[in-house]
């Protein structure tokens, strides 16, 4: 059995430090790199991959909205042809830094507010998919497990990986628990690390409403932007090595 | 006989239009493009990489300072980390968009103020160098006529194109004539074009004080931003064929 | 008789020139100026302000979404602290470099995406009302006429004032044509004058299903960022003249 | 006796958060207020304004070149038109914001690469100058104790406060250590401390080389950004008021 494990990195700007990613690569196995439109700059980034590349780690590229003031996490309404251009931008300066340090971008996985939205938007999806594709027809796809983007995506031939998150709740019909709910986040690392182990090993979870909800989860996210998100991370490591369970990226 | 005409395009950002890039492309033959720092945003970039394709023009990532506001004219004290990321980032960028239109970024001629400050600023020329080199070691730079930079660049392996401006003057010294003196900027086409063909035929023009002067270019820059400035770019282009002197990119 | 004409200015950023300013300038009687969200740096709208000085026209702020790249014609999804903070600061930096050469912010109108959206979207709206209210209780809001927040700012005891398009075609219920459909935008500019001179004497305008739909205008919007533009805009200054229909500021 | 204590706060941008503005505004009289050309966007300044009003501490505009990336940190070469007009925007934001929330701008920082050079870049100091006095001609400027600056801003007829940093050494000619040499900066808080109380009851310092240097602090800079730089701060406000050194804004 294996598994996955990825984590928004390279999110720091300027002399703004986010995350621990020194920390947080020895644990996943992909690395979502911020590409500077919600957050990284050059400099940052070329950190990031250095590390990523020196423990092992796969390279994504965590394409957004043009929002650094908004952190990506605000929707906005661009053009096709906008947001194709962008995430082609993105895809391409990542990849750049990417290849000089040694490593290569294999995936992209958006970021934030483009993440939600196009899980159900196929407009705004066609562009990332089309930006994708132009640029190198291997890149994988991480999208919202369960979303109508998946089958969308894969339908015009793109390989697609569906995503979980491990410490969020889910409703019986496999949809995240909103955040504006209680219970939304679960904090407790324990608890969290059997969820992430009842994942991989039973194909699902018990949803908020008390029963058991299959989530198909190719790859599972992970936080590492404060001390407990860290912990928690260790903690979901070591309990899937613990159950005979390899952590390792989803094109291995 | 033949020459090298380049001009800056690419340089609209937004709603905001610079440039006649479709024009000015008929007349050149390399297209130095904007990467987003100084101007143009992906989708300008974008058209203008597609526009360069479609006639057949070499394609430079035009990189510069971090500094929208300003048009990369202003220095910037960035230090060697920052500005080796920062055109390493926009190489990348460039040459990223280019491939999925079907050319490739040949070259990198430094924009504005970084342009000016690398041709004697050697430290921050190294971080220039450099990115260029761990790129792509085939990277052509273009630099100023005359400069230490040239002779700096070479022994690191690089190879660099000289570049003179066809309606500048020159000292006899082969410097330019300061922007802030009268003389300085020459606005007749007719006599700039003969000035071109004067440097091509016989390797100098006529200096400001008067006396024959020795410019080395393998390629001259025109200007497109302006009605008047595409009107020269074409007297120029006329004059030089009718001479025989083919326009033709330096690489070619 | 009298009529307020406004157009939107101080949209140039950097080396990037848009608009006319001192032209139209001599023909309206308000100045949206923008505030360096969507457009405008410091500069360009210092330069565009004693020019509004100098012409005895009066000042509003342009508040806009932060997107510089898309000139604010997206929508963005900010929160309602978020844009009541955004509003405030534009509104503040506009005010205080009025203040030094001599004129005020007498009212705000929302640019864009964010004008379009408030017309209806009350909760964003909210926001604009509150940050208008806490920096200055006397400062007016331009709002699109016939839109829901026309009577919501109202309610809340700020003066509004209701604008219509000189150019744009209207429906029968007073909606504006979009301008995805045939017919939306008028480039006649004789025709144009005349329905601005109607909207005056007669309340409205023919719709652009033939029947006469009432408009209340307050304010009239011209534009002034093409020759032509500005042309259309003379000519309806003019015609209102001929007509002895005075050309000012609607608090005037 | 008294003594004024500043620190840079209202740093934190979007979703990056910088410094400890509750803690250190327990601490100090005056708070310099990031304006959004360095750091802080909006809504983070009107939160820090809040809390500096709440703890009656007196606000200043930390004004910057125009730079997130580098923090304001690099140099720039901006015309006198351009820093002009940048200072007076970042002025009028923060003073609308300011009044807003009850309180007012009562002085002007420098940031960064800005305070560095305007201390003996008298072409770039006339342009802070200018604009401050323009804006309001009460506004106090905070300058580097010793620099031709003081003298220079004084003659025009500005008020100008002599800064003194806690945690630097100088050496015996009044000029600060250079960062990049050993010992540059101090960091055991029990002697930074007793250095502070110095400088307001002796006027001075021990030099790096040994003998005592006068110093002129009409207001002495500790920082917030660290935990450790939080305990120092504490530790500097405990040892003044147990020698009856009052803490309190220059202006008070």
């Amino acid at each position: 059995m294996h598994i996955d494990l990825n984590s928004d990195l390279g999110e720091s700007y300027g002399a703004w430090k986010m995350g621990n990613d020194e920390q947080i690569l020895s644990i996943v196995s992909s690395a979502n790199i911020a590409c500077g439109f919600h957050a990284g700059d050059p400099l940052n980034i070329l950190s990031t991959l250095k590390q990523a590349t020196a423990q092992n780690v796969s390279v994504g590229a965590h394409v957004s909205y043009p929002d650094l003031v908004g952190f990506g996490r605000r929707n906005m309404d661009l053009s096709y042809d906008e947001l194709y251009a962008d995430v082609l931008y993105q895809i391409s300066a990542l990849q750049g830094l990417a290849q000089v340090v040694g490593t290569k971008v294999t995936y992209v996985k958006p970021h934030g507010a483009l993440y939600n939205t196009i899980a159900t938007n196929l407009a705004q999806a066609q562009a990332v998919i089309d930006a994708m594709q132009h640029f190198d027809e291997t890149l994988v796809l991480v999208a919202l497990a369960g979303s109508p983007l998946i089958h969308f995506a894969r339908e015009q031939g793109l390989t697609v990986i569906s995503e979980a998150f491990a410490d969020r709740a889910y409703h019986r019909n496999g949809a995240l628990v909103s955040r504006r709910l209680d219970g939304a986040v679960l904090h407790d690392a324990e608890v969290v690390a059997q969820r992430v182990l009842n994942m991989v090993l039973k194909g699902g979870i018990e949803s908020i409403e008390g029963d058991f909800t299959v989530i198909h989860a190719d790859t599972i996210c992970v936080h590492g932007d404060t001390f407990g998100a860290v912990k928690m991370a260790e903690k979901i490591r070591q309990v899937l090595l613990e159950n005979q369970v390899e952590v390792r990226a989803f094109h291995g």
